[in-house]
């Protein structure tokens, strides 16, 4: 069965908890179940993580660049500031799909753009967990067409 | 059974003949039926359409906004520099979902940054005709979620 | 007597049915019915009219050019964006007259510069319908004296 | 009788002496006069004042801030200037209407932004005395209407 | 015979008209047809059309696309703002040819450049009805070379 | 007893008084009463003035230089403007405190930066009254420590 | 006792070492035990730690919102780029007080505005350890007060 | 004899006080002296003020305009953002020479730019006290060569 | 017969021996000889030269002020960053046409807009030597018009 | 006998023949004649030069740094754009004065700030001719005032 | 034996494997051979390390202030980023010296300035290897020199 | 023998000479020297010039073209400002090495960017001469690899 990685940074683990309800109501474990659930359902190995460390993102990064087809990615606060990350991406052949849980072009300014979007094949933002799921659903059929980064 | 409206902006007819392969290989035709049948599947009436006119896009947005649970659109050229058809948006109630066939993060820089963004629930973009297919099934959702713009 | 073209860019058909209130709580025939009235007292054929077709709006713009002794516009969302209006009514001699149902200077930033006041004669935003009245009688007032734009 | 402040700042004295024209004909006495004339036939008692001084200007909006139901300002050269005088209006109630001779958009670049819109109910710009006029009599039915900032 | 579109933009058929004399003082008419002489000099069939209306221009392109051997535009205040315009012209593959009567560059700084350039195999711009001529002779060479947009 | 200035500009004697509650709920009085007692503590002597003039808070600062060991200041909306201010202050030879009630960095934009605290040997800002009071202590430190500017 | 985390990020550890006095001359450890006995004095166990990695900084955020009252954060190098630390803090539900040794508006322009201040209560910079004092002196206040970031 | 007014700002009062040594080490009573000797060996009544008040310069403008031949004018720290001031001289038809101690475009980079040389037939700044000389001398050379702003 | 002339700037002589092929395929020598062949048929002397040098350029184009009816230029990397070059165009009374060989708004932002522009009559860029030889029948033609630069 | 160096930048030697009368009346063999009086009315050897090429000027810079006790220097449209011509500048000992015939603060926009500025030790603007007999007057009493840059 | 520290930062552990190129063919094994290598024959202790952590970096050149003579560093995606990795630097006495394997400045606009060349002595980047080696010799006669950062 | 030009510009004949130090204590002919030593060691002919003109330094570069096997060039002041030097460097086809004596990143704002390094194989910069010999040692072995610009 094709593998993919699902990264997620700083203060991800988070989710669910925040007071302002910017990232919504489910919690990271949550999250995580229904994506491990819609990964069954799409044929597809997941592996799921979380760190609020950059360099150790980029360290499983580097282990996806071996051992998995696809990374999916959410990078959080580290979207918008990291060309390190960027550059662990670049390095990576198979398909790439960013996604946010929120808007975040209705957010604050500085959100507006993402260095992971310029190595990314594709985004998708705004739609909750929803838009994970829908993102795991893509990752399998973009391994078995053979897409690349 | 819930309609949304497919809206499509200048040029849009014109996918997959693009000599330069930016849109991909699809038709509009050929992915206006995938979007019909994705769209059927997920119990929605689709209304789609393509127009290169604003004032006709517009028109369009203001009778979806009466007739419609939620649109989908896909404002190509128009998307990076028309405040009217954001302004359009910013009425409707239900769920927006802004898709695009081609990551245009990775594009000319004035093709970053999205007016419909701004007032779209959510963004889908860099995933070709799957990602029509992925924002119609979570339009259905959204729509029987009761879901808001 | 006199004529003057009242023309109104896009989704000003919409005020008063918009749920956040920016444009107020008149809807556009009301709006319309209280223009004609004052424009009756200012001794002043008033030609109202609105469209969400930036082309349309160019084609009144060139007829009023001919027909009319001054112009009042709200360009609404093409107000911020549309040289080519901006062009047109530096192509007409009698006075113009900027209008805006809401103070834009306190919206999103993208909103605090138009093109249109680089043509008009002058600008009134902010008071609603209120601010169209006064326009009108203005406009009879300008005319009067001979002013040009 | 309701009671309106209009408060102008500096150079305004010399209006219609300017060689240039830029502020017409017009001089303060008489624009003066003009004023508290429409004031009379509006039912508002107008307190009519200027000053070249910033710290005056900010003292008598907060007289005003005590003692009147509304503001009308021309601040001119202060208005793309200073934050102080737009913190003086920020802390008003009653309607402010910002007011200038000029249209300000078709002037110098540094001209084309005022820190009072970001405070005012409503802006009037480019009618000359005529302008004023028009402010005093929309500041008459905002205070009768209830109007707030 | 090789066929040509001459496409021109909003407010170009007032061409002569306009009191600043920006646009020097030959009709749109008189444009015309000496654009149609030239034409035929250059043994060019010339289909020459002016539109207010950003879609139809777009519709036009599309039209141009599939029965013309090159294009020639103005497109006017367009040229400054329609990214759509540059993705109609972006999927033409004969040459492209950008015309304007007036020296863009010694006018306001917002139309100092253009997304039209951004498309088109060159630019003409400065020499009234001269520049048009010069264009359309090119347009033959070039359509006789086999020279690509 | 060591000697200080403290020195507040426009509108600091509406404080509290504010609709919004940008500045809380402490009056001016009451809050130099508070700093009074403060610098009591503190072993300072405390001159405590407010002014809305620009040209007056100068007059006090030439003033301070000669007779005050250190300077505090809240020159509120002048803060972002005045160079002038700021100079008054570079030639200040003792410790300079620049305090603001609120936290200026998550209000509008051009509040971020002040030309205050280029001069200033610290800032305090976001506690309200109790910032004032912090400042006064640690005023009577930096003289005590023969700090300077 | 209300507990308040004391962060501090990379090359703090550093203080008091540095070559060009940036800092000044207190040692960190010797920062510390001033800090801890200032806690002592105030009412307050203060947990006081330091890191030069952004990760590790974000754990002991993620800590400091389950264990502690009030947050004070000294980010050092990290309070000018880092959107992650910011967020964090926006996390927090407690009062969260910005410290820096330097005036951080004196040095170069990169940093002149943090991101921690768009998620802190309040700033106070360029008192060195004197500084360090008063906030965990105003944070024992804040958290009495039942103050909220 | 002819009249010129040296009106200076803010600060200006203690030229040679100030321990950066900036603006030279000449008391502003000995640089008075020294103009009011140039103009006398230049034939000029010299009426020589200084204010560190904005509004106090504007009125003397505003009386030079109607009682002086010429201007000369150190707005120092106003220099740089009063547009009042500015508007205050463009209003003055005699000659006006701005005149400044340092040279201003070695300092910091917002003093680089001054709206008053906008409103200046000339500027002459860098040579301290002997600029003050030689702008007395050419304004004497301007005034009877009628010279105008 | 009129004169006009033709000068080139820096590495023009090297044109069609780049290995990008940016400049085409035609040596400058090849290009002079069209261009002189070209003038002849208009009527036209033509003093073609190149230089790799600025003063050299200026120079030339002091002696065109006096001894030709017109000027061409192609300053090549000059025209983008001199405005000695540009202020020597200023001084022409005859008509200046600019050309470039590449179209320069299709390469690096920073060619997108010259000085030489500025002071041209009209600008032609993106025809290769064609765009050269229509230069030199529309300066035939502006010569007899008797046009002014 | 002291000496100075007097160069002046490319197209300085047509001041007078301009047709728009930028640089007044007198031409540069008038001007420099007036120079060589003034120098010798203050007992200076003036070398007055005048070229378009920038090499030249660096050269002749270098040669004033071993033969001049300062440098008078107008660089003309290299003022605003040679960094080459700075660095010769700033490797002078002497006084080195900027002048200009024009008030280049009420031209265009990229002539307001110059790089020679920023090397040298004063400038004078605006006063043409007598501009430049003020700083050799200058320049005189500096020297034997052993002034440095 | 003097000794140098050369770190290497996130992503360089994968030069060689990047299947675009941009970073040479050479691995990082083999890349650290040919360092120790050139550091033997330069009389230099070399301590070669890698990390994908800013902090682990950080700690790194912590160390290295300590231990080591000299610091060589290819901080990769951080250089652009990290203020926290320029503050570490910005404490080292001896010299630093900034090694990229790629020409940073024809790649993508961001990687144009680096926040680690302005703390270090010198930088060489564009030469692969090579300028490895180089960056070690330079490195030991530094040291052998007594250079300080 | 493979043949290196070393071009260097605008005031590089007076290093060493300069009273600040920027460019540190050797003198050109003693770097000269030091340069042709290193060539000979490294087996490779220089020729080694210096030119304060724009205009020759492009002559130079495009007899290099011819007869060099590669470029190194320190163009100084013209680094960060000409286009047409870059211009020439880019129709070179053997490896180009920029090198500057000091740390042009650490020094004024408009000296960090240069036109030189997008045209340059890659930039050694702020070794003083050691910088020029490690360049001719690379130079030699790229030469030696046939590597291309």
């Amino acid at each position: 069965m094709p593998t993919a990685y699902f990264l997620n940074g700083p203060n991800v683990n988070l989710y669910g908890l925040d007071r302002s309800g910017t990232y919504g109501s489910w919690s990271f474990p949550a999250i995580r179940a229904r994506c491990l659930a819609a990964a069954e359902r799409a044929g597809l190995v997941l592996e799921c993580r979380q760190t609020n460390d950059e360099g150790q993102l980029i360290d499983w990064l580097q282990e996806a660049r071996e051992r998995a087809d696809g990374v999916l990615i959410n990078a959080a606060g580290l979207s918008y500031t990291s060309i390190a990350v960027m550059d662990a991406l670049l390095m990576i052949d198979g398909p790439v799909l960013e996604v946010h849980m929120s808007n975040i072009h209705r957010r604050e300014a500085f959100r507006h753009a993402t260095f992971i979007s310029r190595a990314a094949t594709a985004t998708i933002c705004g739609l909750g967990p929803l838009g994970y799921e829908l993102a795991i659903g893509a990752m399998a059929e973009l391994i078995a067409a053979g897409a690349r980064r």
